[in-house]
């Protein structure tokens, strides 16, 4: 009876890189924290303890660095498939390249009505993501793009209700046609290429905005009879309007706000004071996907190793 | 040789409360996060188990969320207020109540380009705070009012030096007369009154996004010769634009950006990429007053229990 | 083109209970965070509202309190096995349940030298985890079993090495023949079989025992040539005294500890002052299996939904 | 009308220092937290960007690690001393050094049943801190040292009573007479005098350790009639048994466990299932002082500028 390696992957996680573009004391800056994971024939390395093939994190985390100077940072994309494709490329051992970037926003801070030309200030609470996994090498190479937000909080506070679920001998809760409808969203979607026109440098970020508006206004104009509905319609909303993606996955957790019985101080309540509760929480995940979309291959974490 | 009780306080903390205010489909929403403060006749319930003078904290809780209702949040300072002179008022052994808000923001979400009435996104990084703390009752009572914003994250790309420190036999740092300058602020302000224009429902939320303003627009403005001056700008600017404040409290980690050298790889790196690093980092605390400013009084946390 | 739902999930996260047993004065305790994730037939619930399906994350939570007093909980893996069982047999629509558990250790406080009936601390930094998956019902029911450790972090402060690896022009990191190895592992284990020796009530719980304590011992024995070989000889060693563990999986944050450079102030560093850094790190993930294991099923989080 | 410069402070935080010392293959590990903050003549700094007064923090960050190798690393409370000294000593413009330490402890992995040389696991949930304050220098040098411990996790199962307090309109809390009671600690005590007995190396240590054991078997022993009580027995327990100390400061929040309401399925609840909540939470801070007590002058950190 003898005992294998499975599955297994390493890189440098979570290097924070930040690049400042500058056009005299004009500048554009881009923050970014990034991870990387590497699959391949590394047996040696747990086997043996032998390091031939293993190319150090170190040298990633430099790697990082120098292609943010050089080719640099344009769409958060691009920057991931780059970094793949140079350690699927170069590095014998490695098949298939994974990198995960979380990019941290800045907006200019305005001075006298204007915005400021290198002075920033960090807005919004959400957090762009992009998951790039390049495989093989040369003509065989194949590439999958996955961008994606997190931590995108949203509330309603009318147009949701909850009601004609399954009810058993544990079943306390009652009915709703009104409800606090809250959740922070993690949203994952699949582009069908891992290209977009060239001739469009922004393409990439036009992408990324037009979704989050889209993702917005359906969980804003659905009326939810369910989260697991709003969810649905969110993915759907955006596969309909965004031919080049193939799949959206959303996560949410029902942040569930509860209103307060008010009677013992003899006041009524119609629907206007809540408490948020911070656990338990409802927690529904769900994929949306093209009938026609492209084999995903390696577009998802690998569950064994994610 | 005996053993006495010193300074004590007491009260529930971080009770979430969401207020809706709904004008047909078109709803407002404040949400707070509201920690309670007694201080007062509470020796007994310490050495002898005695609670007679104790308003348990889960009662403190109820009456969050009972004014909530009743009369209701306007202003973050005035819901304070409201809840500090309360617990003053009708709790006998208190003699000292504070409330500190923490609120978190929320815009409208954009559906055909217009604001929605009832959906909302969390916007922006930082948390706005306010701290109240009322002193006895009747005409004698005193009240103190202190408004903030956390986490409010800046950074400037360049207009920041650093030299001409003082060097000893541990310095190994380099003058800089280019470097970024980035920090996540923690700052309070004391109003000089308890008391805006009762004739203008929104002075207390004009006079903070004021404030914010004027700290940013500083922020930006000032070419930085250390963050200790950025500091004293800051606060000084807004003194001087806000006859109603009285006082500046400051707190400031230097979030360093160290410049990767790109030698080894042959690159150049000319204030373009940076390695953003956790910890260490530098703390700079500075206050800034008013000359002819009231006398604080207890508006700021009692060291001995904070 | 149509657009489909995949694959999706729902249930209540992060129910805290706590369980106290209490033989008169003498008391056990049971700190147990319980998640739940029920997959099955709820297509109408998203593509319709249709809640007829959907048994209510209430209700689930409901559930586990109520299971928390009867039958009680004894090991940890009985009480999720008892509660994705209890799922998958009384509702109709789900297919699979799925039950995750995170436990917090409390020890007894000492007083005058013995343990106390009633009064506990917490004890060690390190959760226990335990995730269990029901397919189906009646006869044709699977279980599977994988139980766990997070944040069980070690150090050795020598027997480690990191040498011979793979260098291209990115690395500028040397050799090293004696280096700090630290790391906060997250492991898991997956049994063979969903059931024990029904006659040992403490079977889980020694079993649970019996692998920290391997894994430990081999972390602490193994001569270190990269984190790599000590997660598989950690990993290796777990199912060579454990027979009913079919396979291990290992992840480990590589938490570098570099040696400071004290020459500019005159001394010496040999192997003594360390920085521990924060981030980047490097990590590392291995699954070490016996080659005639069971099909691990539905044992691990479904990459669709995790 | 003029403004002017109030408190201020500035120093490096949270350098992460990890001292080995090696006796052959047999090591000892001290893994401390430092944070340094400076108060003087720092004006121009702020005023006019002048730091020909401010040494930089980064060199502070260099005294940790140099001290670290030379004096090294004995009791936690000694080596804050050590740097306090230093900065207050050697550097003109400082008034005041304040010095924080928080420490992880780590325990030896055993082996073959014997604690191994050189490999360590985290051990305990909380954390061992120091805060020591030096002000002046030569003969006029004063020294205050604070010891202490933070998230010290306790809970009782029983012993623990809630009735008779305070009762108005918005009370809706009943009496209890057998409540859970949790808590996570955080506990400062100041030592009457900056030395111990130097003949004694571990005295400092030896001291945290009775503290730690005192603080635990109190709240074991105290038949709680509030959490007031309890904390306040803690402290007088403390000062009863270490004429060293002079003033304990303690700090609990009330970690509520719930008992759930089983009737609706059938179930009684006699004290066994509760639900662990999050928020709010109540808050309790008492101090604890000898009467004769010396002056605790700067021991405790400065309101102004915490």
């Amino acid at each position: 009876m003898g005992i294998s390696l499975g599955a297994n992957q390493y890189g440098k996680a979570e290097t924070h890189v930040v690049r400042i573009t500058r056009d005299g004391s004009h500048h554009e800056i881009r923050d970014l924290t990034v991870s990387i994971a590497l699959r391949g024939d590394f047996a040696a390395a747990h086997l043996e303890g032998d390091q031939a093939n293993v190319l150090p994190t170190d040298t990633q985390k430099n790697v990082v660095f120098a292609f943010a100077r050089e080719p640099g940072v344009g769409a958060t994309e691009v920057f991931a498939l780059d970094l793949a494709r140079h350690f699927a490329d170069i590095c014998g051992p490695v098949e298939v390249a994974r990198v995960t970037v979380h990019e941290t926003a800045w907006g200019r801070i305005t001075v006298d009505g204007a915005p400021h030309d290198h002075a920033f200030v960090r807005t919004g609470h959400e957090t762009r993501t992009a998951a790039v996994t390049v495989q093989g090498r040369g003509a065989d190479q194949r590439a999958w793009v996955v961008s994606g937000i997190q931590d995108l909080v949203v509330l309603k506070s009318t147009g949701s209700e909850f009601r004609g679920f399954l009810a058993d001998r544990y079943t306390t809760l009652a009915d709703t046609d009104d409800r606090v409808l809250a959740t922070s969203l993690v949203i994952d979607w699949r582009h069908a290429s891992a290209t977009v026109d060239d001739a469009d440098p922004g393409a990439w970020d036009d992408r990324f905005t037009r979704v989050r508006e889209r993702l917005l206004a359906r969980f804003a104009a659905v009326h939810s009879l369910a989260l697991q509905q709003t969810l649905w319609e969110m993915g759907k909303g955006v596969l309909e309007t965004e031919p080049a993606l193939d799949e959206v996955r959303l996560k949410a957790p029902n942040l569930h706000h509860f209103l307060v019985d008010l009677q013992p101080f003899g006041l009524a309540n119609p629907g206007e004071v809540f408490f948020a509760a911070d656990r338990p929480y409802g927690l529904i995940q769900a994929n949306v996907v093209r009938d026609d979309a492209a084999d995903p291959g390696l577009a998802w974490p690998d569950d064994a190793v994610r």
